[in-house]
This record gives structure tokens, sequence and C-alpha cells, in this order.
């Protein structure tokens, strides 16, 4: 192996590329726009150093290692339980290895939600107790929820397809209890806008059913997945009901309960959760940085959060943000770029049952009067990258599409307008800064997503460096040419 | 579950959003292309019948189905073996029940290798015989290759990285085994460019070392795999060489084989492997059409092959590529679109180690005098597209640019200059036609590309279906506007 050889072959063959793509083509920057050096030379020198950036990514790199360290050594690591303060120590060891010029915590308060044991369901057929008609359910008690105590309920089931039906049959609730079984949507090409529509039963579900009396919930899991995983997740009680015991059911389970209800056959369902609530407790943002050399006291946040739900790894959700952010500055650091701005690597707290860590971030940062330019998150999984989402204005957003042509080579097509994650969105709302997120393929997620299966294996490794690039090359042309 | 309401609002929703996002400003086709019809009626029209489509495939589909049919009922299909015969029987019934017009069997000529039983290596380090030494090597013959016959053969292993190196030390070749181990370069976003700089070791390597009197060749599997899983695939033999058997090895072993060899401690490895080749037995192109309405003699073709290796359950090569085709054609029926132009699903034969079905589709029709306006092919595994390619000139190709509008909500970006695959190859130089090919993302496919894992659990649903609509899409854009 000539790996020399390859790497300045290759750099020949992306240059000779860039130049006949039409870099020298581009148009010059919108009116008030920031100023984009769009001459050959100047994108001849992004699209060069963005090679070397890849270069590192694909072949040195260190995402899918750190994932692995991340998945197999740490594991699960919910807010407040002995995994997550394991990946604090694993996120800070990991920014030092990195090169990151500081490494430190910033605490935060966040909720102590524990499972407290197996969750266990089962369903008699007919209402009866006949054993044959006896079938275990695989449950997983929703995050945040109250369980039912040692003892568990027994309760008729009710067959709720959406907020619609249950409002005009709210006289039928007391008493029972309520199985969501809304879809998750099939139609919808992006599967974020399936989950939006379909999450609100998980979320909001348990209290609505509790107004009319019900005494515990089943949902239909948010998942694209024909297997039969349940899905978890938060819910939100509201605190005028009684906190019901709430789970969630994978799709074959609810289909199965589903059919036999519709047939007008009466079903039972025994439930036993041990979920709880403790007092709140201290955990950390981890936080690494390298600083600018210019504007020190202006900064670049990119991000993940180092939480993760008790069933599984996270390797998806979010260990995949948290090593593609690590792996971002460690690229820069790793050939030699020197960032005008100072660039941080957080990997934020408490994302998944509270988002204390993101708004922890958020009110330090505008209590120390700093400067944000931008807020970068990766949480929407490890896949193939197909683009950014950026809070700028339309003007602005015009303004920088030719970086369009530096990032497609590896697989980014486009800059839209749209928010940032859940942990960057309080930079936006404190600290007035452009916020984003990488956006990639969205096909896979939801057969993971917060599921028992969101494991190493299910991730994949060049995808994952992919997006890894892309990020480091957005925050490299940010610091260069600002927003 | 109300499928039909959620379907009439989401037409609604891309109706709105067809309109929103400017389908009505789309440019006018350049001189000399095909007229488009670039109204804003026709864009929605067409909008919308994209969208039916896409509803029938994502939701009423057979891709997944199908697929699992072929891949655990038929299984491996080389060209010659039983599977073969089986998956042409499959192909009938699922082109029967998609309602095709017509389903036909068109004979060729194929060659007949057989593996012959379990390939077998070994290696022994320092030459010796001692068994502390000896170890496994977990191997696959490469396709077309002559076996060593059942004693196996045992020589002195050399390690060759590159043709450049063989050429500078081919006095030392005779008598050795040649063990190549060029690097599938990660470099490369592109897998298939790495896969194209790679494979001429696996095609070619055989004869080469033959040449100077190697008497075996290990090749390095072209993968991105981090497994150690051996990917086969075809060789062809110099006739002027003796016929030396060959086989792949994984990349873990590949990795200690180099380790030791660079230490220049010596390495035998012992190889048995029992292939050869019969003589060439008949076998047929699966054939499916609709006929058009308008103009019934003149073709549009869409197909993958039928053909695969024998490790594995060829489920991305190119068991997806077929039930993407058949998909088509199952949906234009289904949302009762009636083509103007005839619409012939392919199932090739033979792709993989002869190529005589694509050869003898074109031929038939340059002798039956048919008018073929494209021939498009998807065999570049099932996973979540990203373009085209097209074999148009520059200015046809800018005319058709408005069709990425309408293919953007379903993942599709680039329709890009380019060839088809081998498959539709020949009915570019025998007929003139226009072919093209699905561009899906390429970073998964070379860890399952001709090698055991190449199973449909490794297949995405949903990846699989984006696939279908997007060639469904085309297909029926080409059928309207013509090319």
């Amino acid at each position: 192996m000539h790996p020399k050889l390859l790497r300045s072959n290759l750099l020949l063959f992306f240059l000779v590329t860039a130049a006949l793509s039409g870099f020298a083509q581009t148009g010059g920057p919108a009116a008030g726009a920031p100023v984009l050096h769009s001459s050959a030379n100047a994108a001849t020198e992004d699209s060069l150093l963005i090679r070397r950036l890849a270069d590192t990514i694909l072949t040195d790199g260190r995402t899918y290692g750190n994932l692995r360290l991340l998945t197999k050594n740490v594991g699960p690591r919910l807010s407040g339980s002995a995994g997550y303060y394991k990946a604090e120590k694993w996120g800070q060891q990991v920014l030092q290895e990195a090169s990151a010029d500081k490494v430190w915590l910033q605490e935060c308060m966040v909720p102590h939600w524990v499972r407290g044991g197996k969750d266990s369901a089962s369903w008699i057929a007919g209402g009866a107790q006949d054993k044959n008609l006896y079938r275990g359910l695989d449950v997983l008690a929703l995050g945040n929820s109250q369980g039912t105590g040692p003892k568990g309920i027994k309760a008729p089931v009710m067959l709720i397809n959406n907020f619609d039906e249950l409002e005009q049959r709210k006289d039928e609730v007391k008493g029972k209890i309520v199985f969501y079984n809304y879809p998750f949507n099939p139609l919808f090409v992006e599967t974020f806008q399936a989950y939006g529509d379909a999450v609100r039963y998980r979320g909001g579900g348990a209290s609505r059913a509790a107004k009319y009396g019900a005494v515990g919930v089943i949902v239909r899991s948010m998942s694209s997945s024909i297997d039969n995983t349940p899905h978890t997740g938060a819910l939100s009680y509201n605190d005028s009901f009684p906190k019901i015991p709430a789970v969630a059911v994978g799709l074959r389970d609810a289909d199965k309960l589903a059919a036999q209800l519709e047939q007008h056959k009466p079903v039972d369902v025994f439930l036993r959760t041990n979920a709880h609530m403790l007092p709140d407790t201290a955990a950390h943002n981890v936080i690494g940085e390298l600083k600018g050399t210019e504007f020190p006291d202006q900064y670049i946040t990119v991000g993940g959060h180092l939480d993760s739900w008790d069933p599984a790894e996270g390797a998806m959700d979010d260990g995949a943000g948290c090593v593609q952010s690590i792996e971002v500055l460690r690229a820069l650091k790793a050939i030699g770029y020197r960032p005008r701005h100072t660039i941080r690597v957080v990997l934020f707290a408490n994302e998944e049952n509270g988002g204390r860590g993101g708004r922890k971030y958020a009110e330090a940062a505008k209590a120390a009067g700093e400067q944000h330019l931008l807020g970068l998150e990766s949480d929407n999984g490890g896949f193939t990258p197909r683009g950014f989402t950026l809070s700028l204005p339309a003007d602005k957003l015009a303004a920088i599409q030719p970086w369009v042509k530096l990032l497609k080579p590896y697989g980014v097509y486009e800059l839209e307008q749209g928010g940032g994650g859940s942990d960057v969105g309080p930079m936006a709302r404190q600290l007035g800064a452009v916020v984003g997120e990488l956006r990639p393929d969205s096909q896979r997620y939801f057969e993971y997503h917060h599921a028992r299966n969101d494991v190493l294996e299910n991730v994949n490794k060049r995808e994952l460096e992919m997006g890894a690039v892309n990020m480091a090359a957005l925050i490299y042309l940010v610091d260069k040419y600002g927003l």
C-alpha cells in the first residue's frame, strides 16, 4: 500500500475536478451577505483544504473507533445513571486525545428517571382467564413515566386511533388502558415528518387519556421498522391529571392487538412497570475547544448529546453526533488548521428527557456575554449525509450557496433554511446565534431510534465518517468566511 | 388507521408544495431538445402522478416482499445452476402478478461455472510444518477460475502490491502463489471508483502472474468492509497462459498475511479449490411488458440482472434491481397509467460471469428492427437513491434538468451524464439507445458485494422502495416527454 502516493494522485484528481466543475464561475455574493472569496484561487484553496480534512477523517479518523468505545465500554447513559458519568469521562478523554486546547465540564441539574427493572405486560383475549388466550407483550415504559408499582395493573384495553376519536369516545375511557394506534405514516418521504406527526401520542397521550379517567396507556411505537421492537422516548405529564403508567409496543404486537379490538373482541392487559423519578441530580456538558487566532472571543459550536436511552447503546442517538463533532476538532487540528474563531465541541447533557444541557450552555454563554456565530448540531443519526439546515435569512442563505459546490463531492447537496436541533435551539433564542444541523438520509433512522437495536453494528463506518467530513468542511467555511 | 384520509391530505400537501417550490418558473427546453410541457399545469400534473406512484410503492408495494421470495425461496442463482432456473420461474410469476400484459423468456447460451464444493486454504508461517504456525484462511475461489484439483497446491507466497511491482519482480514469480494486496482506496468518496481502481487485480491478476510462472493467486477483496468476509467475482483468463487457481481473501486475513510477508518472514499457503467450467448451457432473460398506446413499437426498457453469485442470496446484487424494475411496471399499472410507449421489464441473465443476457437482448432487438428510447438499469444496490446517469449529450441533458424538481422530493438530486450498467450497455452500442442507471448512495455497497452477507437483512425496505419510486417517476417522464 502506498497511501501517500494514492493521496497525492487524488489531490490532483480533485483539483482538476474542482477546476472543471466550474468553481471559477460561481457568482458573487448577494448584497448585504458576507463576502465570499469566490475567485478560482480561493475556491481551489478551499477545495484542497476540505480534501485534506476528508483524507484524515477517511484514513486516520477516530469517529468509528471512538463510537466503539462509547457504545461498548460505556453503553447506555441516561441522565443521572452511572453510565452517564462514565460517558463524561469518555468525552473528556477523547477530546483531549483529539488535541483540544482546553477541555472542561459544565455542570447542570438534570432529571433523574429510572426504569427500576424490567417492564412486563401481557394480554388476555376475550377478557377471560383462559391460558390459551394469554400472550406476552414486549413493552418499554416511556421515559419520565410513573410505573404501575410492583403489583401491576390489569384493565380492559380501548383502541384509540387518534385524539379526535379520544374526544368523541371520552365517556368510555374511565378505568381503561388506552391503546393509541396512530400510524407512523409511510407516505412521508422524510421520516422525521412522520415522527413529528405521530410523536404527540407518546408525548401527550398519557395525560390526555388520564383526563378522562384512563388508568394506563399503550402507544404504538414511532417506527418504520418491520420488526416488533418497542421504541421508548419521553412523555410529559400534565400536572392537572393523574400520572398514569405508559408503555410503547412494537408494530407487530400493535397490529395484533388492534386486529383483536377492531373485531370488538374484548382484551384485558396486565402491565407492570417500575419506573419513577428521583430528585434532580448534577450532570455535565463536556466541552472542548480550539482557541481562535483572530477572534478568540467569537465562538462556533458543534455538538451532539451525550445522554442516551437506557435500553441500548445509543450508537446513532446520539453517539454518532458526539463522535462526529469531536472528529471535526481532531481533523482541523490534525491538518494544522488554525481557526480564526474559537471552535467549541459540546457534548450536551440530558437531551432525551429534559434538554437541560442545551439550555445551560446557552444561559452560561449569555451570562458571559459571549458572541456566537453558529451552533451546529448532529442528532439525526450517523447516516449518509445529504444536507444541512441553517437558520439564516433567505439572502444570507443564497450568498453561501456556492459552498454547495465544495460539499457536493462529499455527498451534501443542500444548504437549506431550517432550525437546529433541540440542543442548539436555546443558542438561537438566548444568543441570537445562527443554528443548524446535519441532515443525513432519514430512511433508516426510525428503525433504531430509542430502541434496543440502537447499537454500533447498525451504524456504518463510512456513512458516519462522511457526516464528519461535511461537518468539518462547513465549520471551516464558516470560520473562514463568517455567516 | 385511515390510510385514505392520510393520502388525500398528503396529496394536498404535495400539491401546495409543488406549486410553492416554483415549478411554474422552470425555463423552457434548450433548442433541439425534446419539448417539455413546463407549464405550471403540466408540472403539477406530473407531480401528482409521481406522488401516486410513490403512494402505491410505499404503502402497497411489492419490492420488499418480492425480494424476500427471491432471496429466501430461490436464493443463490448463478448462471447454469438449479437456482437460476428457479429464479426464472419466480420472475415470470411476479411479472404476471404485477399485471404485465405479456411475459416471456428469451433464450441465450451462458457460461456454466461451478465452485464444485467448499474452498479451503491455510498458511504456514515460516514455511515450516510447525502446527503452531498453521492457520486457516477464509477464501472464496474467483468466478470462472479453474480449481487446484482435489489434492490442492502448496507454494510459497509472494506479496505483490501492484502490477508495477509484479513487472519489476517478475523473475521471482515462478513457482509462487502471488498475493495481490492492492487496497480498496478509502479516499474515493464514491466507492465505485475505488472498485474500478482495484478490480483489475481480480479480473486480470491471475493471467498476469501466470505469465511469469505463478502457480496460484490470492487477491485482497475489493471491499470497504471492516470484517473478514471474502468477496468473489469474475476473472478472465488470457488463453496464452496457464489457467492458475485464484481466490479472494477478506481484509483481516489480507492484513495479517501482508504483515508477515512485509517482515520478510516466508509464508507457504495451501490452497484447495474445486472450481471448473462446464459446457455453455441455455438460460433466459425474463421479460414482461406493458404495451404502449401511442407508440407500441417504441420501447423503454428497465431492468436488473437475475443471476447472482453462489455464496449468498444476491439481495442487493442484483435482487434489488430486479424487484425495483418489476415494481415500476406494477406501480404504473396499479395507478391506471397507460404508457404511450411499450415499457419492458427485463431480468437479465448472466451479468456476473459473462454478460450474455444483456448482449442477447440488444442483438434480438436489433434483429427485430425495434426502436429503443431508453435502457435503464438498477445494479448498484438497493440503497437510498441520489441520482441517475444518462448517456445523453449535454444539451439534451440540460433540457431535462427541470425533472430534478419532480424527483427531489423523493431524494434524487441529479440527472448526470454517464453510461448505463453492463446489461444495458449493448443497447447503446447495438441500438443507439440512450442508456442510464440509478445511482444510489454507494457507501455501504462494497461491504456486501459478491460476499456471503449479500442477504435480505442487509437491504433496507424503505431505501429499496425509494429507488423504485424514482425509477418509476423517471420512466413515466421519459414515456410522456421522450428523450
